[in-house]
């Protein structure tokens, strides 16, 4: 059986056919990401009209994921260029050896200051600056392509948080079913509020907002900006250019204890099964990684290349399922103390999940609007729970949750949705007659909160 | 306010009156302890009498406790006997300077062995036995007076589990609404399993049977013993004339963790405040004493002489509650480790004290024969609970049980018995229209258990 | 086997005598105390011989403790005064009903205060105060005899530090050899100061200064005054007119945790055994009580009205020993974590500590003022360990510790010191040629200590 | 700094050249390793004396590791054989499509084994068993190279311990000044034994025998092959060609402990930094996985292809040493419990690290085997300690070592010899003259053991 870690796989060119996703989506993926930074609005289009089909092979919906360029610099070179270790090369705004599209970024540079490209396979450090014209050393060399990510190690120009592109993108997905916004070099509680205002004038009511933690005032201030979003995304390609590798561990580990603590939902991405774009068995080290994340009781695990360019898109998914699975094995075996919360919503939550652990028995919900399933995620239920939603949109979003299984049964009042889908289970066989299950669900009496347990035999 | 933890009272001459009884009733005490081993039937009646009074004077009804003699032996001498250490004395059945009412303590004898009289106050060692003609020197001297305890430390002769005194008093309790029987000197579960058969053929349905731990059998067999009891006391004082009374804290440890983990009922008795006997105010060695024994989380503790025959017996109750109450102040502010227990009816039983402690909301449930409310107990949960009961015999039965307050509301299906339980609580303000309480009940349908929280505010 | 926790006991009337403070200190005294608050010279005097008859019977030197009277307000009747509850009755400066010995007694008085006499014992309630006129109701009756202690609940009048009484106390004692001065009623690390300042004046160069905390200002400054003194004393029966004796356990926490955090030697103190003033036999609670001071830690407890007045002091120090003993061994099963350290001189008594314990092996040390084995003891070494020292000055002083067995060896240079100390031992066949030792010294090079681990076969 | 972990790498075509090496040695090498499954008596040579410059380059010796071939069998095909997905093969005893080098292969063959080739790059199902002919389809397909290594899912035939290969390895090595033999495919300990009995006849005093876990049997016999054994090592590659990927944490923690509570040295092999065959920099799953290994307290940790074959040597030395010191602080911030040992010597061991620890001093002392080295690292000290050694040969044993750093001073009684390296550390100021340290060696005294804190400021 799958455990209750999620997987987010990344669509691309290796996955964007309906035939490779619906394998993806049957051993386990349970969100399908969108990068926005590559692709064209006809590839989108196309990318989701291969979900659907996909969705509708497999009988199963998963969340649609929007990820954001964000406010990245990049070189806007053409043509490939080839930059040799102790070359000096000059840096221009849209000229010279490299150009680069962004004039704030000429403002943040200094003599010394290291310059990635290319998720810093290049390395370049700069001799000097005068306005736009840098002169800067190759240190580490290679061939730079179209469109490359520039990164200043420990610097974040001061951009806007979102590009043009990523306004046009926002309005191009807005009506069609996506239910999570991810916002890139989240640097600011700001910042993602910006966001969510903008998906919530486009109409986009459900979607949610999942701050990337990817530079130094993402880390700084990950207190104020998980507080300001939906979920935090631990991401490790670009945290990797600004800190030592060696730091990662440690920074991992701080930002999911801040999310949790605030009840957030966690993603942990990149370089999971990195050696998987290429060969279709992960390594030793790529298996105690992803053990790992479990143990740190992530919500949800995200592919990158290895689901959209990498060779084994399939593969990488199901190996991604094994070991979450195994190591969820050993979290279940002793149990992490849940957070003691403060709050009455959380209070409740953390005393249905309690009693159904109690009892060892499935929980059963009905969620409007999918608050009340994150609320329950948020204390990792050993089991998985059951949470009847109105919609489409609203399944979407609870997918993502640690151990959540959403059902559409239509918008009701909170008992009846919650009769609607506990029948739904029963017709499914998903719960059979004879189990005890525990049920919740708000009366249709004012300030009266109703829990069923049944098949209760003693 | 009064703690969870309950307080047993010994009646006796010092509370035989309903004025005392009602000041002791109110300021505390939960179960009323009648000790058959002293008084007569008349003695008994009139005791029962002064208690209705004081229950209907106060308005609260407590448990009644009715403590067997049980296979004690005891000396047959009418008048005072003068001893002095060195004196060499004969013991023989029903005759010599000190006669004993009992044949098989003369088995149980061999030359060495240390015999204590009048709990311990006098002790003499065996020099010769010879059928049951004994001849003893005095190591510790006193005054005998009559019908004192007679124990061979280290060794319990072969006595029938109840005396003719036992069943006679059972007989004259078996319509006097008792809802507790103390089985003395319990040796095996087949000896409680014998007194409860008695019990339920005098037709005393409800009431609970509690075994004694105060002799080296009970301590070795606590785990039988525990299994076939509702609860079991620790009799400290009869333990300390077997045991050298170094040990017994660790044993006292020993027979609360086995007795708990079987969720049993565990009271703790003797010398909690026996300087009260003549003083109004305890000793600094009673007041740990007390704290203590709330820490390792008994039940219920109990007075004995204190009330019975001391001056003080208000005073006593009142230093109990007192200091009880603060102990538990201490125990909730890091609560101990809940059992985790296997099945079915424990299960629900800890889902719901952890329910209602999460929300930190009282928990109400309707119990028709106390067993639920046991349970509940068993877990030890941090704020009283209330229990609707059919009857006063079950009122009384529940009484005894940590943190449990019981209310009578008559024999109804579950649902309509904790509505009414819900009703009189609101009636009598105890539960105020404002604040989160967790009901709990069977449901008419088969197999469903509902909980109901009310005034739950987001 | 006697385990660490060391036993002080009161000399007094019932134990004046050279054979019964022989028996007394064969069974497992290690320190005597003086009341100077009662007695005179002569009396003092002839304890002091008695003792020194007693220690050479039984070949053993026992710390010898002075208690001072301290800031205490007394009555100065002459004759008895009876007092009934509801009586109204006067007290005045050295006049009325009841005349008390201090003026600043009047000036703390605020009408409504409770005044405590004899020990609690009596109680009245100020109803009114015009100067050095009081009038006050008798609301716990008794009769009060000649220069009992008069206590006003929470209030300290400011009165000096030491009296008259005190002082020439000191003086006496200064050439007696004296181990430990207890400051009494000690309110302030200045109050202790003071104390120090004039036993060193008279030439006391090792006794100790103990705090003796009985009062709110103790409790409330315990910081400081555990920072200025040797040791802190929990006098619980003070303390107990102060605060309300549920509230005890609490404090007595409190203090021993504060006192150990700074390495110091914490007594505990009253009642532990009060009902062998009359009996033979302790009852249960103070069975629960020592028992709970050793799993607590304490380095001694003392033993006050039981071995001064009681009618069993022989046995009173005899059950203290047995129980101490099996509470250690229930302490050792699972040793409590020892406190890290911050400065030097404690790091090496805790590492010495720690090597003895991996070796299982008794540590030998040579200390000349008797301080290092008090660092030796703040760790609560799980074996005995030994200290050779100069003189009988020192080896008094260090007899009072936890876990120290004093050997005198003379004075010399640390290592010459630590071989006489070895020898001795040996000698005395308390080590044997052939079990493991850990040995522990100055080197006479400047800066090296040595550790010398005997008998140590692989 | 460097943290206690040490490093592992094996020498290859990559790192075969003295500048290499000695590059490698100076980032943090600590451990050369040879693998005899691949190359000749000449290259073998050639590699120690590229090995030997290098450390008189660097200033360091380091421990020579020889790394036996084992009981694997091989294909004995010359030439490269192309095997596609489908397809329907022969194996056979040194012919067929397949040709094998070993009988006792065929003997373990079942119908519907898998077969894995190459590291399990490739792999075939049996369909038929003839004999030594054997017909299998491919299901993974790949071009088979020469003398590729063959592995049945969950079976070990049963083949000798040694093969000729690994017996002229063995004496070729025998007077090269190795300091370790790797055991592969350690099934029990008799294996390891014979292994450790040939090694002694060839002359090899020092050299520490470790048992590599790469089987179900070595699994299985955790116990008895690590008491066997002087050190184990998790061969991480095998084992994931017998157990599921997903299930080696488990099995690693499980070596690990078994390992650690018989005080062996613990080594972790395997792709920790596979991606850096190619790359310069590792992946987020390397990273996280040294990470572990160093958290999960490993003695040392073994670069394979990475150092042997991979084109970043001396970066993958850089980043093992960086990512594993910075685990060492996380570990040092909270040190996991020590284990209790049951004999003197680990008592010793174990006091003396405590000591040091406490006062966070270096820890000195002289080791004519290493064996005290052995124990003291078992407790992971964690601070570097001192090890004087009489030769080259134990200097290398050592140097494998959690946290020790060996010194050659040449063969004296213990005082004198731990004079010499307290000397030689302070010449060579590794220690300065005013920092406190800790000394400890046998006196020439029977049966005394001497510890000399030095510099110790009160």
């Amino acid at each position: 059986m799958r455990g209750p870690v999620k997987i987010v796989a990344t669509v691309g060119p290796s996955s964007a056919s309906a035939s490779i996703l619906a394998q993806m989506l049957s051993l386990g993926v349970d969100v399908a990401r969108i990068n926005t930074s590559h692709g064209s609005v006809d590839q989108w289009s196309s990318m989701l009209e291969s979900l659907r089909r996909a969705e509708e092979a497999v009988g199963k919906r998963v969340g649609v994921a929007v990820d954001l360029e964000g406010p990245r610099v990049r070189t806007s070179n053409s043509a490939l260029v080839k930059l040799e270790k102790g070359d000096l090369v000059t840096l221009g705004y849209m000229e010279g050896d490299i150009p680069v599209d962004s004039k704030q970024f000429f403002e943040a540079l200094d003599e010394g200051d290291i310059v990635l490209l290319d998720d810093g396979k290049i390395a370049l450090q700069v001799e000097s600056v005068e306005g736009f014209q840098v002169k800067a050393r190759v240190i580490e060399g290679g061939v730079l392509g179209p469109r490359k990510g520039v990164v200043v190690r420990g610097k974040e120009p001061d951009l806007p948080p979102l590009t043009a592109r990523d306004r046009s993108a926002l309005e191009f997905f807005a009506d069609k079913g996506v239910s999570h916004v991810y916002v890139s070099f989240a640097r600011s509680a700001e910042h993602v509020e910006k966001v969510r205002s903008i998906i919530r004038r486009l109409g986009l009511r459900h979607a949610r907002v999942f701050a990337k933690i990817e530079g130094p005032s993402g880390v700084r201030r990950i207190g104020e900006i998980a507080e300001a979003s939906d979920g935090v995304i631990i991401a490790r390609g670009d945290l990797g250019m600004h800190y030592s590798l060696e730091e990662l561990p440690e920074i991992q580990e701080l930002i999911v204890m801040e999310a949790r603590r605030r009840h957030k939902t966690v993603v942990l991405a990149t370089e999971f099964l990195s050696s998987m774009i290429e060969k279709p068995v992960p390594t030793r080290s790529e298996v105690v990684d992803i053990y790992q994340a479990v143990l740190q009781t992530a919500d949800a695990l995200m592919l990158t290349g290895e689901t959209a360019v990498g060779r084994y898109p399939v593969k990488s998914v199901q190996w991604m399922a094994k070991i979450s699975s195994r190591a969820y094995r050993k979290l279940a075996a002793s149990p992490p103390e849940k957070p003691r919360p403060t709050s009455t919503p959380y209070k409740l939550a953390l005393g249905l999940v309690e009693l159904a652990e109690s009892l060892d028995a499935p929980l059963v919900v009905y969620s409007k609007t999918g608050r009340f399933a994150e609320r329950l995620a948020s204390f990792r239920p050993l089991k998985t729970f059951y949470v009847g939603v109105p919609s489409r949109e609203v399944e979407r979003v609870v997918r993502h949750l640690w151990g959540a299984e959403p059902v559409v049964v239509g918008d009701h009042p909170y008992e009846a949705g919650l009769a609607r889908t506990y029948e739904k289970l029963r017709s499914e066989n998903i719960i059979h007659g004879d189990e005890t299950v525990v049920e919740a669900a708000w009366s249709s009496e004012r300030g009266i909160y109703i829990i069923r347990v049944r098949n209760l035999e003693f």
